[in-house]
């Protein structure tokens, strides 16, 4: 039983919106109090052109938290847990964002726009009101606020292609989530090589928000040649991939050991840093349950789970399926979830509890292809 | 052109979510990262039934933030500029809260539930991060949390009899925003005079989410008797009573002062809180725009704006009207949105740019019926 989507005021629209709809949109969910684009209807076009060619996606709510002013780096030293010494300019990192209690309250990209001006690209949680207090309650010299900033990434195997044609060469010569600030034919942005995938890709992130149409109608226009063609992030290929979704793979109590961010806290930097304390006894008492691919026996999907799904270990309760669906590479239906050590140590018993009954399960390290 | 919403496991369901959809739930938005009921696809049947019957909503993403602990009032009062002295378990009270510049940030109502507990029921931004944020950076002696608590709320000139059909006649002694902790043939909730709408009514705050289709179903029938069905909190009562959509008629730099709330500001109390030398520089100098109704001419609206349309004053940009709609009572098209100051003492010349042309249109105070 479908629902329709209401489309008012609060929630806010995307520079590209009207272009999506033209292109063909058929569904969407919100984040970060925006439309997010979440189908243009072809499901399995929309998949082959992620992973064979290339695909361009309203990701503009991928939001930015500016941090403007001299205290900007000392905000961000206290807001992530990850050691950010020798950043440089045109340089991002993922930075994960703990509360008090070390856990997860978003997992944003970080770029170092300028020496005063930090980004935090972030997932969907209000970090605009995390950071603006903890600036507040320090009388940090920092101005915290959303900058007109919206993204479009450009995903897929032929990106590079892409964006070279747009800009020239140079952006092939860009590390992971290195950026450069420019513009295309007078529209400011930012190019980076990053977006939501591991299809390789970078994303443009749009700096005037009038400007939406005009720049999607550059990319539609310079990605012809490559076969381009509407898209969004993509359920299938992230669930492969293993990328995380915050909100669906995290609840109220997920801490990064958990989603296997050991490599992004940095316990021993000599900054301190929120929810340092906690942190050092989670990953001092070990964790319980971990972040895992899933392959699940079964008739493949026909769509994804609306809810989680309960995963079990010889029928008792293990953890749980945040996201499933049938892997056309894998050859099978596939799955990601938060799920307990004993049952990702288990050689057998694993199941899922899906809607339509109970389905054998293994549990397996990304990528799952 | 209609879209379809996406369902999955990354925004949350409310526990009155499977009972929505059986009682033929049509259409949806998103709302503090939960699935929020907008239509049952009726809208003259849902607006009849609020305005002379009872109806049953499912306002569970009314999310409730716990401050728990000794500091809990400490930190409460800290949050809002509203003074909170003479406050009393099981009332509740409208308490807007801003951040350092003054500006809005939500307008939550506060539920004393006990001495060292205290509920914020909040609007859709993420409250349990601000105030986590500045509790741990205060170092205060308070948990915050989000809390099982999920709202239904019975609203309609006939909801006073059946709430007390259910739990007895004490509730219609009950006053304003007041409450009470009970149960409900042992499903624990809380009994609340209040409700987003301005036709009388009851919202049952139900403490455990496993328990929302009974408390569903319980209500269904004892509501029978009065003709109640579902709704949703309704787009055209709430133009017509003047309620505030926060995130709709509220922007990055909106004021209280601005909506009205004057009398929830209290700037000369003797207790400090967030944001009170920026609300006395914007009190001092005064506001430029105000939150009004708005009546407009031309043919009946058929339904509501995807987006802000522009408010004119003799041609120039003078605001934004946030939602429009045809209202059978006030029998005529009617708004709300935020207007000039200059154009609300106009005595002509204000019009709103639709997408459908230009319609001449008056500013007017609520309730507009």
């Amino acid at each position: 039983m479908s629902l329709m989507l209401s489309v008012g005021a609060r929630v806010r629209k995307s520079p590209f919106f009207s272009s999506a709809r033209k292109a063909g949109l058929a569904a969407a969910s919100v984040y970060n109090h925006m439309y997010m684009p979440t189908s243009y209807g072809d499901p399995a076009a929309e998949y082959d052109r992620l992973v064979n060619g290339v695909a361009m996606w309203d990701v503009a709510v991928e939001r930015q938290v500016a941090l403007k002013g001299p205290d900007a780096l000392k905000l961000a030293r206290l807001l992530t847990p990850r050691n950010l010494d020798g950043l440089t300019i045109g340089q991002g990192k993922y930075v994960p964002i703990c509360n008090y209690d070390g856990v997860i309250i978003n997992d944003p990209v970080l770029l170092l726009v300028d020496d005063d001006e930090i980004w935090l690209s972030i997932a969907d949680s209000d970090i605009v009101l995390w950071a603006s207090a903890i600036a507040g309650a320090h009388k940090m010299n920092v101005r915290v606020f959303e900058p007109d900033v919206s993204p479009l990434a450009i995903q897929g195997p032929k990106s590079a292609d892409v964006v070279a044609a747009l800009f020239g060469d140079w952006v092939k010569e860009l590390r992971y989530f290195g950026f450069r600030v420019t513009e295309l034919q007078g529209i400011p942005l930012v190019v980076a090589r990053s977006g939501w995938s591991k299809q390789g890709g970078f994303e443009l992130y749009l700096r005037d928000g009038s400007r939406g149409a005009e720049l999607w109608d550059l990319v539609a226009k310079a990605g012809a040649a490559y076969g381009i063609g509407p898209g969004t992030p993509n359920y299938v290929e992230r669930l492969e991939s293993g990328l995380i979704s915050y909100g669906a793979d995290t609840d109220d109590r997920t801490n990064p050991f958990e989603l296997g961010m050991d490599n992004f806290i940095n316990l021993d930097q000599p900054h301190d840093f929120i929810g340092k304390p906690a942190l050092q006894a989670i990953k001092a008492a070990g964790v319980s349950r971990r972040f895992i691919g899933l392959l699940i026996d079964g008739a493949p999907f026909k769509g994804g789970n609306e809810h989680r799904w309960d995963v079990t270990l010889n029928g008792a309760y293990a953890g749980f399926a945040s996201a499933c669906a049938y892997s056309p590479r894998v050859q099978s239906n596939i799955g990601v979830g938060m799920v307990s050590t004993e049952a990702i140590a288990a050689s057998d018993g694993v199941a899922i509890v899906t809607d339509d009954g109970i389905l054998p399960a293994r549990t397996a390290s990304f990528p799952l292809i």
